[in-house]
């Protein structure tokens, strides 16, 4: 039996490379090792975009295409609708009972997040993502979760939440560990030092060579350099950085032919923009086959909900037991 | 079509007078005029209740039997269990995207119930209860919900909710409506204001006779009085209470003959004891029948929340498309 793990992403918007490079590249290869749960998080996606309903309804077929692009394969990994697991809600707001208000508020995550949105005054659902992130997590049983550094406050707080529904009721569910690993984040375009959509600086999955061609001609390089000798900075340059990330065998040539003034702008961004278009070629390809079959893109989104709704059928029959609220024997 | 009204307990103790005159009474009138959704409240329960599951899960019936002995018509009303309606937990997280941590925190009467169980730092689910409430109350379309003055407060917190979703997506949720009736408080056995479960100063409405005798007996009087011919204070006693609550017709006489010392506290305790007695009588003979056939009142849940489960369903089916998450075709 493979472990589980639950992985996702709020669907606000079409993933780019700094989402590959980041997760989305650990996950195509952790599908192989885990029985992997990708949660389209459509719900946790209101909690920053409430106001913005149809901006979610099109990501979420968008998102689950990026998937299936870069490489997820159906047939390994379950990709799930959340709003289509009512039983999240449920759990959600079963530990909602026993999280106090200011274990949420001093979250570090929580706070950083509010601070970083200017929230002045929180939303309700915003302040009690952790908890709603337990239901996502424990509603399968997932006992590992892949995150970044900066995201071990939230599974520290999973697990307490879990440890105490154990403790209060009946040790049902499962304990979550995080699987810790390096997440890479990747410069925009314009030298910012995260690609993201809001920033207007990604390069996205789906873009075509042309697309990618453009953005690279007009990004951001060492504005010392005027000519060819110039001696550039590459460490201040995000064409630099691409070459790390996307050409490492070839990074360190890069970096002293730049230094030493030996290669201009325009080849060395020949050069990452070949590898980063020969890396979403077959992502292009894979598309290109769902695009003429959009179909199947839905039929994978609904069988993969409905194995994830049979999970939490199981899970909250043991909920219901463990807490006395199993009444009947016909529980719907 | 009759208007429907949303009504119900927190399951955390079977009922007493102070429920049947604070509103159990009203509801058994309002079961004729409206179509009535009687909830038991156990997830509500659970808000201050979650390390106590066993008395959820015995009160349950408990109080589906004092609704049924009370006089509440099953091909009347529909009573039904909250926690086998998920669609209220997802209405709840929906709702929660767009309501502030501080709208419910300056709810008056979250406040107020906050300092009385003395919670320094709240629960999350606690903090939120008026949101699930609003759940409760829209899953099923309600317009109407009996409350007293004090819970205007919850009811206005609802309709504001009501109004932002529909304003936020499509208005398909009805802003229900206060129905403001006096609700009158039982002062309890021992002269304390409020009958209640916690105070062991209640009369359960599944008391037998000698019980009731008992209590009754024990009762506070006034305590000035010690001989008949001892003028009485009849204001200060909860006999004389329940006289006005349960003999209006005949608690002017007794008014008078107490403050004359004309009537002993024994007889007077008698009077009120055979209008009590007679009054629960027909409860008890209710409450043998039930009892006799407890599978009556499994099956009286379950088909009350199977009508309600089919109204929550339409409900979602509306909301998932005013919010443009009605994905696929096959929605479950
Ligand atoms: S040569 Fe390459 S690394 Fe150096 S500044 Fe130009 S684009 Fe950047
Ligand atoms: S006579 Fe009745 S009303 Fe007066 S003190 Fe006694 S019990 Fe109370």
């Amino acid at each position: 039996m493979k472990e589980r793990i639950l992985t996702g992403d709020r669907i606000t918007g079409k993933l780019h490379l700094g989402h590959y490079v980041g997760s989305l590249k650990n996950r195509v290869e952790l599908q192989h090792q885990y029985d992997t749960f990708l949660l389209l998080a459509d719900v946790q996606a209101l909690t920053t975009h409430f106001d913005q309903p149809e901006l979610i309804q099109r990501n979420l077929r968008q998102v689950a295409m990026d998937y299936l692009a870069a490489g997820i394969e159906p047939e390994k990994a379950t990709i799930l609708v959340q709003s289509l697991i009512p039983e999240i809600a449920e759990l959600t707001a079963y530990f909602s009972m026993f999280v106090t208000v200011n274990a949420l508020r001093h979250n570090p995550t929580i706070k950083a997040e509010a601070t970083e949105r200017g929230f002045q005054d929180m939303y309700y659902g915003f302040l009690g993502y952790p908890v709603s992130q337990t239901a996502d997590i424990t509603f399968c049983k997932a006992s590992l979760v892949p995150v970044g550094e900066d995201q071990l406050p939230h599974i520290e707080q999973s697990r307490k939440i879990v440890r105490r529904f154990n403790q209060l009721y009946k040790p049902v569910l499962i304990e979550p560990r995080a699987l810790v690993g390096e997440i890479p984040r990747l410069v925009g375009l314009d030298g910012n030092s995260k690609m993201s959509k809001s920033l207007g600086n990604a390069i996205y999955l789906d873009s075509t060579p042309e697309e990618i061609s453009q953005q690279i001609q007009k990004a951001t390089t060492d504005p010392a350099r005027i000519r060819k000798s110039d001696p550039g900075h590459p460490d201040i340059c995000p064409i630099y950085a691409y070459h790390q990330a996307f050409r490492p065998q070839g990074a360190q040539e890069i970096h002293e032919d730049c230094t030493k003034g030996q290669i201009g702008c325009s080849e060395c961004k020949r050069k990452i923009f070949a590898t980063i278009n020969e890396l979403l070629e077959p992502m292009r390809e894979r598309r290109v086959t769902y695009q003429n079959h959009p179909k199947r893109v839905d039929e994978i989104l609904i069988s993969g909900t409905e194995t994830a709704r049979l999970a939490a059928k199981e899970t909250m029959l043991e909920v219901r037991e463990a807490m006395g609220m199993n009444y009947f024997a016909v529980d719907a």
